[in-house]
C-alpha cells in the first residue's frame, strides 16, 4: 500500500518498484522495455536499463543529484542507468513534471499505427480526458507524436522541440512505432495519466 | 473474502475496497474514474473522487445520512466525494438500489460507440441476461443510453428522466463516451448486474 | 497447490473452489454464471446457483449420492442446487466424465455466433487439439452446437441427443449464445479440455 | 524472487517453476501445452509433457547429462519427459542457447495464420524488436516458419533446415497451427525474448 506524500526515499523506492510490478503485468514494460523515473528532493530516481522490470528492486535504482549525475554509481556497478535518461531530463527540465513513465503499450503502439503519419493523435467527446490534469469533457485532447530513431538518446531533439509546442494540457510525447514518455507532477499524477492514455488507446483500437 | 449479509459497517467498507481493488483490475475504474456507494442501514458509504480507487482504504470512503449529508468530513478533510454523489443519490430514491457500481469500463464505452446515437442499447437471445434481476432469456434486454455532459452534476437531469422511463429489469443507464451507473439491491448483486453488462457489452464488440 | 489423486473429500472441495477462483479470473463464470461439478466415489459435489462463483467455500458444494439426492441439503438451507444438475447427471451417465464444468466464457459464446446456425463448430490443423483426450494433428476437431432454452433443464432432451451422436472424441456440447459443457475423465482433464477449447474460440475471434 | 546467476541448481528449479505459472498466466502454456528447457552446467532442466504447467513442483523436473539421457527418472516414474525433448537438444546443439520455451500462445498462432504459407514471418520499424539479442531499430526482423507435424518430434528435421538458415538475430522458430521455440543464452533472456515475439504478434493482430 501506498503512503501519503512526501515520502521518503526508502518509500519512494518501494513505490516506484511496486508500480513497475504493475506496469508489467499492464503489458507497458515487457521485454525489459519501458522505464520509469520521479524526482525526489532536488534529484532524481530512475530504474536500470535492460532488466526484467517487474524484478527491479529498491536497491538497484539509479539515484541521480539536481545536475543529473548519478551519485550511486559505485552501488551498482553491474546496472545501466535507463537510456532514457536524457529524454526524462528534457521533460523535468521544461515541464512540471515530477514524475515520467516510459510505456511501451502494445495498444498505444497500434492507435499510433492506425493514426498514420499524422504528426499529433487525439481524441474527443470521452469522459475519460477529465484524468487528465487541466484537460475537459467534451474537448479535444491531442498528443504530438514524433517518428523514432535508432538510438533512443536520438530522440532528445525532437521531443525537446514537441515539448515547446505541446497541445493544451497534453502529459505525454508519443514515439511511432515505439510507445510513450507520460508524465505528471507526482508519481501517481503520472500513473493516472498512463492509466487514461492506455484507455484511450483501447477505445481507438476497440472502435476502428 | 466476503461475509453474508447483513454486514456491519466495518466489514461493508472492506468489501467496498475490495470490490475497488477488483474493478480495478478489470478495468473499470483505472485513471482514477469510476465509482462506487452502497446503503448501510439508513445511510450510505461513497468513495472518495480524484484517487486511486484500488489504493482506498476503509477509513477513506465517506459516511452519509439519510439526507445525503456527510456525517464523517472532519476525519476526510483532504478527500473530496465522489462527483456520482447526485446521481447516486437520484438512484437510491427512484429505484430499489442497496448498491451502485460507476463504470468507466472500455468495452461498455466502446460497446455503446458502436451503437451510435441511439436512445437505448440492447441484447437478445443470450443467457447471460438472466444473471439480471427479473430479465428473461431469450427476452430482449434494454438499457437507456444518455449523453455526457461537462459536470458530472449536469447528467443529474437526463439521469433521472431516463430512470422514470426505464426499459423492463434495467438495472443501469449508459452514459455515451463516459461509462454506465449499474445497480442491484445490495452491494454483492449490484456486482452481479455489473458484470453481466461487462459481458454483453465484450460480447458487442467481439462479434461486430 | 493441488494434490495428487486420489483426493479425499475435503481435498476435492479444496480443488473445486480453487478452480472456481481460477474460472472466474478467466471469465467463465462471471456473473454468478457457470457451474462445477465433480464424482467423488460413488457420489458427486456440485456447486450452488446464482452465487458469486469465486466466493464459494467448500462446505458450500452441495454433496449427491449415486441416485443424484442432495446429502448435505439440512446444511445448505440457503443455497440452491445448480440449474445444471440435470445436465450434469446426462453427462455422467452417458460419457466417462469424472468432472463436468460449464462455461459462459464470452469468447466461446462470440465464436458460436460466429458460426451461425451450424450445429457443429470445429476447427482443424491446430495442434493445440492434442490436449483433447484422443484428438490427432491435424485431424478435424468438431463439436455439437445445441440452441438454448428459457429454462436450463430443458436443455436436457437435446443436450442428450447430442451426446448420443457425438463426433469423435468431443468432450464438450456448446450452447448457443449461453456457453458449454465440457468434461474430463477427472477435474485436472477436465479442466486442460476446457483450457483448449477456450484457445480454440480465441483463435477463432483472432482470426476472424 | 530472482537470484542473480549463477544460479545453483535448486533455484533454478523454482525459477523454472516460477516462469511456467507466469507463462499459464499469460496464456502460453494453457491446456498443458507449452514447455520449458534450461542447461545448467554440462546438463539440462526439461519440464514435463501432458500435465497442468502452472503446477509443476521443483522435484517434478527432469534432469539430463550432456549426452540428454535422463538422470533422476526412477524418482519421477509417473512423470513423462516433454516431446520437445529431440527440439531442444536440436536447438541446444546449434545455438548459443541456454534456456528454451515452447510457447503456444494463440496471439502468436492467430498471427501465424495472417501470414498465410509464407516461410518467414517478420516486423519492421519497431522499437521492441530492440528486446531481440543482437537486432536493431528499424531493422525488419524476421522468424522462420515451419509446417506442423503429426507429432512433436517428426519437427525435428524442418527446425534443424530452419536453425542452419535462421535470419539475422532470430532467436525462434515458428511452427504454424501450433506455436514456436524460442530462445536466448540464459532463462532471462528466453524470457525476454518470448515477451517480444509475444508483443509483435499483438502488435499484427491489433492492426491487422
Amino acid at each position: 500500500m501506498i503512503a501519503t506524500p512526501p515520502l521518503d526515499l526508502a518509500a519512494e523506492k518501494e513505490l516506484l518498484c511496486e508500480l513497475l510490478r504493475l506496469f508489467y503485468q499492464l503489458g507497458w514494460c515487457t521485454g525489459t522495455g519501458g522505464g520509469l523515473s520521479s524526482k525526489v528532493g532536488d534529484g532524481y530516481l530512475m530504474a536500470p536499463s535492460g532488466v526484467a522490470k517487474e524484478r527491479v528492486r529498491p536497491d538497484e535504482l539509479f539515484e541521480l543529484d539536481a545536475a543529473f549525475e548519478v551519485t550511486n554509481l559505485e552501488r551498482l556497478r553491474n546496472k545501466k542507468i535507463s537510456e532514457c535518461q536524457p529524454l526524462f531530463r528534457a521533460i523535468y527540465e521544461r515541464t512540471d513534471a515530477g514524475c515520467v513513465i516510459h510505456t511501451h503499450s502494445v495498444e498505444l503502439v497500434a492507435a499510433l499505427a492506425r493514426n498514420g503519419d499524422r504528426p499529433r493523435i487525439g481524441w474527443e467527446g470521452l469522459e475519460m480526458v477529465k484524468g487528465i490534469r487541466g484537460a475537459r469533457y467534451p474537448d479535444r485532447h491531442e498528443l504530438p507524436v514524433i517518428p523514432n530513431t535508432p538510438r533512443e538518446a536520438q530522440l532528445t531533439g525532437s521531443l525537446i522541440a514537441a515539448l515547446e509546442e505541446l497541445p493544451a494540457h497534453a502529459h505525454a510525447v508519443c514515439v511511432r512505432g515505439h510507445g510513450a514518455y507520460i508524465w505528471g507532477p507526482d508519481v501517481m499524477a503520472a500513473k493516472r495519466h498512463a492509466e487514461v492514455y492506455e484507455w484511450l488507446c483501447r477505445y481507438t483500437n476497440l472502435t476502428a
